[in-house]
């Protein structure tokens, strides 16, 4: 992973020298509680005080949360036996410059719409080529659609999911390019249509990518530009963790 | 809040011109798992597997904290009925210069050494008043005792804790300055032999001041210069909740 990191070093100082010219914070992280959308069957939060106010003079809670509920980071491990966990990542593997792909007029009109390789391709002959050390954000469009799970995933059952992702062939592109991490602003990279997960496999081994999952607030950012913190938890094991995501944005 | 915010984003940007010249990340993160030491009496992890790679083909874990575990954040919430939650903080109030108080000298002698406002006033002598919008950490040298709990809080029970932090004077004193947030190496802002939380309750309430306990680190900091980033999930009605943090560090 160190020559890795010396590519995202490189390339996040290069992003900084253009934010030093000035910067707005734009977070990219939902509220975690119990009415947010999780996997369907997954295990739902559970909160309980530990102490309260009035019997303890102060207030403090036992959380209780799957590690993949709401704006969260996937580790490798969560696809990869023995692959790398939340706990493993540099701080300097989390702090990337990232560019944003956006597939939503395709997505508004079909819900299981992946980034595909003419996606790519379009977007670099405009930008340059994605470099090496840069995270990939899929913006669809989808974290506008959390009135309800039917809106958001596409079903109120375990199956028939639909939302946008993206497509294996061009997480390979991706990989190819070197870059370190994808986001998404739907429930997963994978579309809902591929229960079988091909991208979450694909780009969690050999490549170690780490994911980013129901983000937020994607339209705020530039197609190239910005900066994104990860804010994982050092959580020791951990396939996932929820996790406070947010950009550096240059000032127009 | 708004017009807090205003000034931490001045704060910011005046230290972020200055780490235009160059910067480094420095993770003030410790791992969390089942050796972290806990609170006394705290309520401990559990981890449990809801999926996994024999039975499932991918591996995701159900992951049971107290909110205030490991290297963690303190909203006002915890010692303030009705206070601001862990959710509730923007990001521009938690992306914030910060100046590191070193009282390890003294710690060494005495293991419930505090921020006295002499700590202050020799600081500002060197430094200049402290800003308003900044973060102010106690370095006590106490990350490198976690070794067992009679090294780290000073006893094997519950009672009789020693370990350093903030003393009610010296917050006073900061809350005056306009200071946003205070850190500490240690379990706790309060010292050991303070059960009843003075600080925890003075600064949190009217000021709104949010906390991080157990970092680690501080030492690579500088006196003054460095920005810290406060990754805390946006927890609905979080007490607190495990974090991380990091600081980017002007390159010498």
């Amino acid at each position: 992973m160190a020559q890795r990191t010396s590519t995202v070093i490189a390339a996040r100082d290069a992003a900084f020298a253009v934010l030093s010219g000035g910067f707005r914070l734009v977070d990219l992280t939902d509220v975690l509680g119990t009415e947010t959308i999780l996997w369907p069957g997954a295990p739902p939060l559970e909160i309980v005080d530990a102490v309260t106010h009035d019997a303890h003079g102060y207030h403090a809670r036992v959380f209780t949360t799957f590690e993949h509920a709401g704006t969260h980071f996937d580790a490798p491990e969560h696809f990869v036996p023995g692959g790398a966990d939340a706990a493993s990542f540099s701080i300097d593997d989390l702090v990337v410059p990232a560019v944003v792909i956006d597939i939503s007029g395709k997505a508004a009109a079909d819900p299981n719409a992946v980034v595909e390789p003419d996606d790519v391709i379009v977007f670099e002959k405009e930008h340059g080529t994605i470099p090496a050390g840069n995270a990939v954000l899929m913006l669809s469009g989808w974290a506008r659609r959390k009135s309800s799970a039917l809106s958001y995933i596409g079903s109120e059952g375990t199956t028939d999911l639909k939302f946008p992702g993206f497509g294996v062939e061009a997480a390979r592109m991706l990989v190819d390019r070197g870059v370190v991490g994808l986001g998404v602003d739907t429930l997963g990279i994978d579309p809902g249509d591929k229960p079988d997960f091909p991208v979450h496999r694909t780009v969690s081994h050999p490549a170690g990518l780490w994911h980013l999952e129901n983000l937020m607030n994607l339209e705020q950012l530039p197609a190239t530009g910005g900066v994104i913190v990860v804010g994982v938890p050092r959580i020791a094991g951990g396939t996932g963790f929820p996790t406070r995501v947010f950009a550096f944005v240059p000032k127009q």
